[in-house]
């Protein structure tokens, strides 16, 4: 068997997530296992890195499969990027790797990167690729609040309730908030997060931005380790699954 | 009458351009007056800083246009993202100018961004958002030929048949390529552009990337004052209109 690891990228729009769920939506996986069952011999699962949730886009995620078949790693985009046309899906990088390696538990650091467009007019050139927030926000306060979660915490306010994860402690290596024009940039990077995660955090912090909560009401809600003391959870359209580090 | 000069971002995608056409997608300028026609007692026309063609973006196009009725630059901006739903046009400024302004008229300098996607893979996040050259492209070499064209010169070589300029001679003021990642973005800045003067510009200087022209052969084109002497119009989804100067 030869192991191959392939870089994704999709915009995530059309599919109800990663996963494979009962929807009338496709999948990612779904999509990239009924392609590779046009040009490999057997059936393959794919192994994703994070198991990105609908609407979620990625420029970088990360996938493993097996097959018998050898083809060099360009044959092998060549041939998922023909078969999953017309989606939205593509096979931007491959390369064969050791049995040993797993696109999930091989992962050393993931990084996500969350987009508000903050100004009154709703997107034009970026329907379903930001969160349209029309209330002017304090990026320096958001990010000012952000460096709260650095390092290791329980993040239990912060976690989706369908969340399957063992533990709900991650240490976050990296939140960073950035004004670059109309835009909002939130760049975070950790070695695995809980479900929602982000999103939580991004939704949690866009109160503060706004002004309806201060720094201390951030710390309380981290430290109440409940979902109900944390702020609602950003949409899906704003985030970003950038890339994994092995 | 009050004039009002409004900033309008859009995804080229699904209109014929600026100016209305005999054809079956709608253009700009007449969603934007369609909209006008719902809050404005009169029928107004839309001047626009530039015709963009078919399939081109813009995150900062600028019209003005006059109107009886007293409303606050907010109120304008509202309104015409109201009546404009669920098209990708979205008001993002507006001003109240004096009579003298002109939108087309009154530009200092325009400014125009060309965006090629460089890689193998066909893009997921960016589909009709930039041209994709599966070629590797040198961006250096392209931005050294690039600079030939600073300055005052004859563009006939780049300019559309149709084009209605009365002179070709223009004096481009900026033209930066440089490779960002898998992206290779130009950068123009100019009074003003003949027809087509971007796209073919940029269609000419891709043979200079992959190593099909020299730039001697870009400096003979520029000379022989012939659109036949010049390269291919590059594709309309990979530019943007991105802001004017008055």
């Amino acid at each position: 068997m030869i192991r191959y690891k392939i870089i994704i990228e999709y915009d995530g729009t059309p599919f109800c997530g990663w996963q494979e769920q009962d929807e009338v939506k496709p999948s990612i996986q779904g999509s990239l296992q009924e392609a590779a069952s046009h040009f490999l011999p057997e059936k393959v699962t794919m192994f994703g890195a994070g198991r990105t949730d609908a609407g979620v886009h990625a420029w970088g995620q990360v996938a493993h499969f097996d097959t018998e078949k050898e083809m060099t790693p360009y044959q092998v985009c060549q041939a998922f990027n023909a078969w999953l046309r017309p989606l939205p899906i593509a096979v931007v990088g491959c390369e064969i790797v050791n049995q040993d390696f797993h696109a999930r538990f091989s992962a050393k650091k993931r990084f996500y990167e969350y987009r508000i467009l903050n100004r009154r007019a709703r997107p034009a050139l970026e329907v379903n690729r930001v969160w349209h927030v029309p209330v002017p926000l304090d990026a320096e306060k958001m990010n000012d609040a952000a460096q709260i979660f650095l390092g290791e915490h329980d993040f239990t306010t912060f976690r989706a309730s369908q969340c399957q994860a063992k533990s709900p402690i991650k240490t976050l290596d990296q939140f960073d908030i950035k004004k670059q024009g109309d835009y909002i940039i939130c760049t975070l990077s950790a070695r695995s997060f809980l479900h929602h995660q982000v999103r939580n955090l991004v939704g949690t912090l866009k109160l503060v931005g706004e002004g309806v909560w201060d720094k201390d009401r951030v710390v309380a809600a981290l430290e109440a380790r409940d979902r109900k003391a944390g702020g609602p959870t950003a949409p899906a359209e704003g985030l970003y699954f950038v890339k994994v580090k092995y």
